[in-house]
């Protein structure tokens, strides 16, 4: 069965039901870093257990798709939640439900042939060149006409939903505006409310993790998460497809800061990389890191609230002074 | 620290800060049924680890409390996500954001003096008594006047959320209607719409798992997680706390039902139980089943959309053929 959207009207919520996801291989102990090694479909040499690659960098100008000296390797993911098809439409079921075709892109960035390395283990540089490739992907999955949101996520560790611990980021083209920019968005048409944050947190600096030039990293008033921390423009900027090559490598500093400094401060960790943007004047991008180090239980399930054990100014202060 | 309720208006969420949870013993890896039984502070002979007990069951009536010889207890969580206190009042912070006090209490009930044992492993008639504690401490605690929502759940398994092997329920009694519960109050406002989606699904049958004089259990159209399941009173009920002994006996029936066929048809698996209720005559109180076999991952996280491998048509089916 191909992918079908579906929305509920009790809880207000939509799910993306993606039946062909289930055969996909699951290795949920990580542990040793080289488990899994030997079959890994995204190590170098391997390119034919995958899809058809849709890019790749490499320093061999001679180099053929689908074939090892690659540095980055973009795919498309071989268990989709979203498949490529004609724009769908919502049909109501019941007079209550409503669901549409799971339409859209579900791709991968594999990025590193090396099978356990993540992404603040890279020089900056490098870091920014993963960050490229997002931007990349990003903009040109925007340009498909079923495109509403694209949705830049990355999860590392098995507590961070990682399904194989080869170091990839997935990027998902939807066809419509997911729950949390939806809501992001319609706070930011009432007010600016990130600038207002960023200015408010720089005032009394108690919850900043980093700044550079033109990036404030702060771990956020309510954090959901212990050590959450968000990346966010100085300026009022709304899509991460505008950054230009010096910012990204500004965020890649920012983020390898973070994470290198979180793993000196409490060990290795599960945690995910999300990417909020989108091009509409009132939204502020920002980049959002969400370690994952309890699990969301009953309670976040069934209330909708997380609880969080570490205060967000003690978070930004160990992760700091762990630099 | 005490704990703190913290709103944040960019994601329109609200999030309970317990420091003091930090200091909680964690146990994530249960896999033998006895692991950890040794220093387990919720097995019987070792009343004295836990704070006073608030109730307990015993066929003993000369049975002192905080001594061995019970069959349920009540605890209070030695590690409370929020604590007794006034009526906390809402401050604002920086013109933008929100906190205050985390007033209300937060409850164990633990189920069986064994240290392993599901709640579906229960005779039904004990799955009962289990019920009507929860009954119990739900109507107890909807009677403390900072009480402004009562949330019961369970965790049960590391993928659920569960710190510690032991079966436990918790109750969280809290000083406001949590994200959930009240986007069901407001759908319930407009249209009785859990009467209609009930209504539907008798009809056609297909997501119906189990059914009794007064009660149905489906899997949900926009099932959130794999093999789902919901039981709902077949009339409209708002308050579980109104349920009678014979209800509670038929909700057993169907749990042990549920719980059990799905342990037979795809083995042991983490899941939580989660009661959604509220003494208000729009709201239709149900009982939620969710799962937790694939993690929550960087696209929950980000988007609050859910990923689901498994068609709720599918998953009825698998569950109520393994009855």
């Amino acid at each position: 069965m191909k992918p079908e959207i579906r929305y509920e009207p009790l809880k207000n919520v939509r799910v993306l039901l993606a039946p062909g996801r289930q055969s996909r291989p699951i290795q949920l102990k990580f542990g040793n870093h080289d488990r899994g090694k030997e079959k890994c479909p995204f190590c170098e040499g391997r390119e034919s257990m995958t899809p058809p690659e849709i890019w790749a960098l490499s320093d061999d100008p001679g180099r053929k798709p689908d074939t090892p000296g690659w540095k980055i390797r973009v795919i498309p993911n071989k268990y989709p939640a979203l498949m490529p098809g004609k724009k769908p439409r919502p049909q109501f079921i019941d007079s209550i439900y409503e669901k549409m075709d799971g339409i859209g892109h579900h791709e991968l960035v594999i990025e590193t042939p090396e099978h356990n390395m993540d992404i603040s283990d890279h020089p900056v540089e490098f870091i920014a060149e993963i960050l490229k490739v997002y931007r990349l992907r990003y903009r040109e999955l925007w340009r498909e006409p079923t495109t509403k949101y694209v949705q830049i996520f990355r999860n590392w560790g098995p507590l961070a939903g990682a399904s194989l611990p080869h170091p990839h980021t997935q990027i998902l083209a939807m066809p419509f505006v997911p729950e949390y920019p939806q809501r992001e968005l319609l706070a930011m048409k009432k007010r600016p409310i990130l600038c207002e944050m960023l200015q408010k947190e720089l005032e009394h600096g108690k919850r900043i993790v980093g700044e550079t030039d033109d990036f404030v990293a702060f771990a956020p008033f309510a954090s959901r998460f212990a050590f959450e921390t968000w990346i966010v423009p100085r300026e009022h900027r709304p899509d991460f497809g505008e950054a230009d090559d010096d910012e990204l490598l500004q965020i890649a500093g920012l983020l390898k800061s973070i994470v290198t400094g979180l793993k000196r401060a409490i060990g290795e960790f599960s945690y995910n990389l999300i990417v909020h943007s989108m091009p509409d004047r009132y939204f502020h991008y920002h980049i959002e890191i969400t370690p994952r180090i309890a699990g969301l239980a009953g309670f976040e399930v069934g209330t909708g609230v997380n609880i969080n054990t570490v205060l967000p100014e003690d978070a930004a202060w160990k992760i700091k002074s762990s630099f």
